[in-house]
């Protein structure tokens, strides 16, 4: 724990679900968006997506500090083989929860862990089943128009209004917010005492 | 959704863990804590366990505001057929993580609707199975000196640091944190149509 508190770390995302999560596990850090974008055409299958792009952008940092641990992340939401990244617009929002309405799906973050100068670059991700309840189209359009969900692969958050329409998830809870904190925590307090 | 908002609803628990759960879904509520305590001695399996006592708080509220919807809940944790509550003090509380480490256990909610004057009385329970890593002493003795979770069955929150020591669930998070929403939800949608 110590090791961890007093280590300096930038997490490279700019998203305030990930920078809250990393804040509940008592860790200390800056934040520092990688401009790194998706790009939803690079033919690779979703455990190699997430790994890619969580990597581009922990070292898209690392690159500016080699000094620091810098963390990557990246989170995409697969149904039936099709990676769903932010829709679009509200129609595009509607189709993906439509789509996912009274099925299984898979999330999967990718995780990245960086540190140039001490020549450490350790990638993973894990995989979590959600399984959303039917839904009737009232309940889409009082979500969408009420949340708007713009900002969230696959077009929902599990830590909001739309937790009624979950029927239940099989993994970790935190991997579909977009950390897997448990996995997380192990890899980087291993990496932290091997690199003291 | 309407209906839900416009109902008159009193939440007969004092958690501050169910109060933010019922938020989250846009739900308008007051809080009554119902002055039922759970007593251990009982001997009745979990689902029981936790539906007679989710009944006993919502009923003792309705007995005092008989034209409001009252909402009960009671959660224990289970593994290997005994019943934890809150840890009696800080060596229970070592027992329960100690015993939980490296195992699955299930986590009970029972919740209670009840509304006196349109004699509704609905009560149902829901499982969720949790698995923890295998921890160490340390983390053990971090996390309960530095979050005394002493207000917590099975001495832990599955949403607060304790998170990096939870491997997987199969279930509904929420249910674990001391309501299944989704559940909840969904019975209590249908009992406002029925009784507008």
């Amino acid at each position: 724990m110590k090791n961890m508190k007093s280590a300096s770390i930038i997490l490279a995302s700019g998203s305030p679900r990930r920078k809250q999560l990393l804040e509940q596990i008592d860790l200390k850090f800056q934040v520092i968006p990688s401009q790194v974008h998706e790009d939803f055409n690079l033919d690779l299958i979703p455990e190699k997506f997430v790994e890619h792009y969580a990597q581009e952008k922990a070292m898209d940092i690392a690159n500016t500090f080699p000094d620091k641990w810098i963390i990557g992340a990246d989170t995409v939401v697969v149904f039936h083989s099709e990676i769903l990244g932010k829709p679009k617009d509200r129609d595009d929002s509607y189709r993906m929860l439509k789509m996912l309405s009274g099925n299984t799906h898979q999330v999967f973050t990718g995780v990245s862990i960086q540190h140039k100068e001490m020549k450490v670059s350790d990638t993973f991700h894990h995989c979590t089943n959600v399984t959303f309840n039917t839904l009737d189209d009232n309940d889409i359009f009082y979500y969408i128009d009420t949340y708007k969900p713009f900002d969230k692969a696959g077009s929902y958050g599990i830590q909001d209004w739309f937790s009624v329409c979950i029927n239940h998830i099989d993994g970790c809870f935190y991997n579909v917010m977009g950390f897997p904190l448990s996995k997380f925590y192990s890899r980087f307090s291993k990496l932290l005492k091997l690199n003291k």
